[in-house]
């Protein structure tokens, strides 16, 4: 795309712009998750009693499960933003874009959470559940163009080279949130309840069920670094 | 105006505090343009069968494929600002001043973007597509300004000197926006569908319809360098 | 007050996370602002023609001008924190909690503004205008503090000794909202119209008022710098 | 946890984002919070004269001092987290949920505030100050879990090594409020008005309470610093 006719000094200063700018969206996005929570009316509601607030607090807890899971999702999906640029030292136009998007996905996620929290207690309706695990695939897959993007090595965006283990273990990762909610959608269908608990296995197989493939990443990286290191020297 | 007494070794700090500002407005502007989608209240709408909540959400695609252009348009101008102080080194109390004024603009769009929204399915009100427009030129002419200023040799804001031709690129890539949606609005009295398709055309000029201009602006570039080296040899 | 034991290299990082947390607040106050301004809810309201539409708007005009009026303040109030924080190359624990206070005193600006917009038109009212005017006061007095604090030569918090005639500058030109919002308060009991165009005088004060002092202001801190070498020098 | 395997050069730009992205959840926070306090409508209120509007703003007075506290509160915790960020040189996974659950406990205190607000009048409900009071104590152990997590010396995250004494200190430190919250809630079964005022021992507990602990941290700093020399001259 077009490339921008700046002086190679200012590209540090460019970036951090540009990170710091998503972190800003991230930012308001996550807060502005809970400030939904809404604070009971008294008068409209008729709260005068600590049983009431009770009542409502309790009758409002599933909503909030349902926030608490979002911000987690939310902010996983800023360390892994934040896990992608630390390779980066550089960016294009065409980068900017992706970023704009994949912010578009996460930008959507307080209302699809929204949307789920509100419709939750109706168990004859699958269209909130809908909304949200497309939402959720949107934000995968923008997430998985992303890292394919900028670990292009013909790209030349990262710090250093890395392999393609690593390349792909980014790639599993991001796929994992999509594919397990498209999983639950499935389920919620046959065995509602099984389903509610199914996006507890995220965290499990983000964390245990990807050591292997680390293990593999590390072990290529090293690889690469020392293959690297051959060519530059027999180059000299 | 009042020039700062501030050591120059601030300057860079200073520069950064500017830009983040803006990365901030920018960031909230786009972030609440998404969150204006506000999620259909169940009882007071009488949702309750997924048939319903879909009607409600195709009633609102409208509404919301214009919140996704506007969230283009405000992301096309972030990445403009981000572009233009990739040439930035240093900065004047009228350019902190001109650049809160192309924020104000910014920060109108997400109203006039909710009016069109609003009043959209109104094929007889040609009012919120006024303000819409009008709001769309006040940017663009706000961000003309702000390249004018900027890129003025005289001034010595920039990081190194640009040719006369990339000056007037990013003039004529301002104006594209606010040209457009005068013509759009235009068409909107006598074809109001084929107005509404219009807006397609802005990325196709902003990405192909500037190629011509961009090699000239390289090749300028170039010169001026060059030029500029000479002078630079000869003085010494 | 408590010194924190960090490294001195932190320091720069430290103080850079300051001026950003309140390039945060300022950024998002100055956005809310203009948020405020609701689109009129069609049904809600019978808009159904732009003649009805254009009523509203032309309604609400007294508003919008009293946002752009707040907009240019928080602005402006911004531009004087970057500019005092351009001095700065340290921090306290207590400029930390009167830079909060001042914070406090921004972010209450946008409900203030708010208030006045919503009683603009009972012309019979006058304490919107005293909290609006409260307000400022607050503000001016906090940014007074605010410089006086960070100036004071024993604190050492500056990049480099500046002249008492800054210092004085810096106070008058806090003061100048404060005082023309004031006037324009005691105006307001008795030539209520007078009254409403008085705060037009402010930019005037700052851009043009100011000028013999800014230049005694330079003369000065000229001495200043010449009389510091003049100490050093004969030190060595 | 997982190791990033970033270039080490990176690591002070990803601890800036770290900050940077915390920094941006305080900064809407703290205004999110006093954003809530709404402009009273005229024509639904019928607020007309000076009178009404101030009653209904002595009545709102009450609300207001409960969002200058959380006010106070929300700074002083960013206040902790840039003090502990201070020593800060790197980051591990696990330190980036921590601040995730730490952020998550702050994003709360606006409605949890807001819930106190709503029902302060109502002198026989318990349950909007006991949730009060579970945020805080939510915020404060997730603080001290911060301190602990990074100041742990194995892990190697600080600038420097300090003293055991000074890692008690920011312990005792992050405690202060939730203890002095749980006192408050208990005198407000048999002393509500005298329960009102304990948490005006907040400031003064951490202002001079910790003098001595203080004094005892700097002389053990000290001391680690001297050790520290030795150990590495012997080495040497």
């Amino acid at each position: 795309m077009h490339h921008p006719r700046h002086k190679t000094s200012q590209t540090q200063f460019q970036l951090e712009r540009f990170t710091f700018f998503t972190d800003g969206v991230f930012a308001i996005c996550i807060t502005l998750l809970v400030i939904e929570i809404k604070v009971p009316n008294r008068d409209e509601l008729g709260i005068f009693t600590d049983a009431s607030l009770w009542k409502y607090l309790s009758h409002a807890s599933l909503k909030f499960l349902g926030f608490l899971i979002s911000f987690g999702i939310i902010g996983h999906y800023w360390s892994v933003h934040h896990r992608i640029f630390g390779y980066a030292v550089n960016y294009t136009y065409g980068l900017i874009w992706i970023n704009l998007a994949f912010l578009f996905s996460v930008v959507l996620l307080p209302f699809s959470s929204g949307l789920l929290g509100e419709y939750n207690s109706d168990t004859n309706m699958f269209l909130p559940y809908g909304v949200y695990v497309a939402n959720m695939c949107f934000t995968g897959t923008m997430n998985c163009w992303l890292w394919l993007y900028i670990s292009k090595p013909e790209r030349n965006l990262l710090t250093h080279r890395i392999s393609h283990a690593r390349i792909q273990l980014g790639l599993y990762r991001s796929m994992v949130i999509p594919v397990i909610f498209i999983v639950a959608l499935g389920f919620s269908f046959f065995l509602p309840v099984v389903s509610r608990f199914i996006p507890v296995l995220i965290p499990v197989i983000l964390h245990w069920g990807m050591k292997g493939l680390e293990k593999k990443a590390d072990r290529k990286d090293a690889n690469v670094i020392e293959t690297h290191h051959h060519e530059t020297s027999s180059d000299g």
